[in-house]
């Protein structure tokens, strides 16, 4: 199968992405069939349980996108579930420390490289499996940084090996940071700890990406994040509603 | 409990919808939290099934909004159970003769008006049942008109006692008048119909109602429609992620 | 999307297909990678509802399969939903009549053939809707033949325009000619019946179909049908399960 | 298997059921190890939908009870599908006349006395299909009588062969008897009613059954019915919580 | 939104739960209709899962109860995942030492008192995020105090910052000082613990809770218990459904 | 209630199992009707949830299977939930070491053996807890032997009281040694590893369970394994869909 996220990454692109918290699969299907090149299914705040992920991952299959999976907590047993429904990659939440980040890629990896328990049951009746070496050189394994913790270590916690991706939650960082949670905020600690994390990524070959909204795609691309979460799929719903409800009730005159 | 669409016609108002494809009891939810008068769950092309519809009409509890449903079809077993689950109407699609309209307004009425079976479950377990003659007073029933045989009967339709607004489906009413499938048309024989069922319903006293979207709603306000659907979850999100998608490919020079 | 049931009979060959009973759509999903040309998921006596179906056609859009549906009766609120959902066809138990094959014919088309309703979701979601003219062309009306009564009528069903084939229920058909239900008869009368209904077919350019099994293929390919179901989940999984155990037994001197 | 309604009948005993509106399978599972003869899962009032009714038959089926299922109208694909999962009889709400309760019998009955289709899904997972000819003979084909038309057409709606038993529903009866919805009414003409069906299933042979309630039971039973539906799963919850609450608000002083 | 149990608290009275296993949201809807002050969705003992209990949060957001969760163990991830549905709290199980009650008190919170992850898509979805310092300061963090061991260390549990109240879990505690499961115990020692952790509540200024039943209310209240989980949706059905058919049998001579 | 697993071990014979991965639970009750000694419903590579695994469980109740479920992950909230659903036993992957053994025995078994906390609520629908110490006496703690690192440490591991059987995972296990994944290896290494956990078992007194399939059964009877699972459901339906459509190409000429 195709992936989108991959070959943007290979051609020196920006991936973009869309996040699916709702529990319909048709959801994640129109994410994949607008274009985006990845296409985050949340476990962890989103309303999905395994079910409403399996079925998203299915429906997505029919695109080139890049499937992945925000499992709810750094725990091998979800872990090893996203990927065998499919996902291409993982996305994993609270990664604080060389040992969380060591947990993450052996949740992530069959052995050597690590822990992985072998069924890969939907890439099956799929006839995708293409052996045990090409899935833990091709499986994402993107723990988040998303604490002050982390991004102190963030030098260490990148030097473990089989990590391919971070992926920065503004918002938690925003609080442990003392601010509100925001996508983006004006302060400059909170702002040199994004760089960071960035030059970090440069440093150790390692994809940096953020969770964002399409108002900041120039500035997170800029920055150098080539990973970018610009939509979501409740927040899409909401805006929109709120859009046409007030503009209508204008129209209307009420 | 408050009746928001009620409310809204009482005043002179015009009021506005959302319309609800998705199978996740938040969407319906997240619209009558931004204020739509009514959310309208559709059975017939949504996605969900009588479960999910159950399940939104329960979120959307909590706020003033009027919970309706669109059953998939002219049938007395479904109507019933919309509105046992909490709908305080249904819209009913294909009406296109007096018979029909006839049949429409049994399943939604008991004796002495129709033939709607006892036994009002979820009303029941909130408490809101306020007893059978309420029931029949209150219970909206909107028949679609949506074929050019409705448009040329309406006057007959309409003279059916029971029903309380009729909603245009203007695709449908589109394919019929051999037009391409549209929420609007430029069709002069196309704008007569709709015209002619508005006046209908002002010289029957019956409220005319619309599948519409917000770019619309001036017109169709103008037109004489005081319920209007002016947004759609599936719609909104379809929306969005392209919108998202196209202002960050440009932003990240992909 | 491609359509490997019509290629099929473009080419000239036997379209073979699967037939899903079970309520998960990953079987189904592994039928359309084995390569069947087309899959039914059966709403009548199969264990789907609505959603179940909706994410099993969702699963094999991926491939070139022809995905069916059959509805647990001639009505056209469920026909439409299938269609809806993405379905290429509905299979339509019991139709006797030539007023029944009529108002089957009617609910899978728009106007000007049918009474069909607008709002084909699942193939917006899947950016694959091709127009009102086109999906009334490529629509499949599949009619079951399975009484002694439609056999009797045959010619007069199969003058109704917009059938695209028919499909016998073995079972059923035996039925009502006095015998146990099978796939298969030995009965004169039962199988002057089918070869009956296989002329009709081929006096009014309609294709033959038949509920089977692999073991009666052949012979019913012979006959001159050209759309032969030959696998079944539920029968499959049963038949290995029994098959193993039995093996097993034996060999571990259980 | 057992069918604990029938042998309560056949030993001249009275049978007693329990109702069950609740989407959870474990629910009838308590109510058929509480010891009921038949427990009935309504589809017509009730929360469940196919799926909740086939699960739910399915935990029951390790018990003697007999399992029944209210379908939501007279409409043979879903009477059909409730007897494929395993019911043993469907009751079927608001047969008013002999077409009626000819169509009633029509759809639970094979050919030559209906035209069910054939397909016994659920039994065959259970080994327990015994053939056409035993599931004609021993499917229970409830009829509900509860409107005054229905009442005054009862001698000719018995007539109508096919029928085991009747299934009075008294709130929508006290409805068109001019009454609020009830379980019981005081009202002359009512109980005369009540009484008139009785007496006309006394001389046809057909067993009297009505919905009711533990307080009730006594004098039903006295009435002569021997099919007593005695308690709810929401009534009791809903009569459990408010009892626990009171009591415990006394105690605690609160 | 209203918040009944912290009500209840500040006015000095008893606050009373009740308790839910069964799959279906209007059971935790009735129970919020009746009038408890809290309703706790039980998903450790219970049968729902994420969205079961998901769609019960949201369907008790209509009344002023105050939705509880007890997660199935203390796991950082559902007791988020709880959190963000709407839950007002969570019940923890088998909180026995210094170490688990720290991390029961650091995945109920935000930093800087703990490590929660961010999004509370419930409460979004509802209007209802009221900023991470109300969140921190209004979250129930509610160990289950169940083993001997617990009891023993009560004093230094309680001192750790951040726990609202303990919740006693008699079954469990039965078992571990070597009694058969109850709700209650004439065992001398046993009756000790309970009113050691009681006396360690109030002097720690923690409010002490307890699973029981009606008959216990009066008792545990006099106890001290503050917090008293009076009735079970499974527990009041199946002792309806038993009062009901023994009633019955007896009215009808069975 | 029975338990078929137990009986054959009591009879010196060989359990045969299948493994269900499929989401519909009529493929638990087929499996358990055609007569497997034990179906375990696979929580960690198969497609179910906690909703369909104890759907799985209610419908197996009515035959004497022993129904089993593997948990995703040796963690003690899901091995409580999957006892508490009514599964005899729980296989547990990738126990590895003592400590790891002790903490499955441990989430296993109520006090004093482990930790294991109460709330039997399914077998409490069933009517068919025994008490906990019968609980602790039958209930089936059966780790999964499957890395080098566990077979080094076997002796150590069955050490450990409390463990009812081990289960071999022959694709894991191939995975540590080197080779690529599968049933059955011709390595030397492999299969010392494979007699040594036998020859330990037989030592402990313990059962050596494998996963595997029919054509392996004689093979691994001989080895001295007593639990073999020799069938499973999505391999089943894989296989036949295969064969049905290679030998009905064939025989149409396709």
């Amino acid at each position: 199968m195709t992936d989108q996220l991959r070959e943007r990454w290979a051609a020196g692109g920006t991936a973009l992405g869309a996040w699916i918290s709702l529990r319909d699969p048709i959801v994640a299907e129109t994410a994949a069939t607008v274009g985006f090149d990845y296409v985050c299914v949340d476990l962890q705040h989103g309303l999905n349980d395994y079910d409403g992920m399996a079925n998203a991952v299915a429906a997505m299959a029919r695109t080139g996108v890049t499937p992945l999976v925000r499992v709810p907590w750094n725990e091998p047993g979800i872990i090893g579930r996203a990927l065998d429904a499919g996902a291409a990659g993982v996305i994993i939440p609270m990664v604080n420390s060389v040992d969380e980040a060591q947990r993450a890629v052996s949740a992530c990896h069959y052995w050597p490289i690590g822990t992985r328990s072998f069924g890969p049951i939907a890439l099956g009746a799929r006839g995708g499996f293409a052996g045990i070496e090409a899935a833990n050189e091709q499986v994402l394994c993107i723990p988040m940084i998303e604490t002050r913790e982390a991004v102190e270590r963030i030098d260490d916690i990148l030097d473990v090996p089989g990590i391919s991706a971070v992926y920065i939650g503004p918002a938690d960082l925003s609080i442990t940071y003392g601010l509100r949670p925001g996508m983006d905020q004006a302060d400059d600690e909170w702002n040199a700890a994004i760089a960071k994390v960035v030059a970090s990524c440069a440093a150790h070959g390692v994809t940096a990406g953020v969770h964002s909204a399409a108002a900041l795609a120039a500035k997170r691309g800029e920055q150098g994040f080539r990973m970018i979460t610009v939509s979501s799929d409740l927040g899409a719903v909401a805006a929109g509603f709120g859009a046409d409800l007030r503009s209508s009730r204008e129209a209307t005159g009420g």
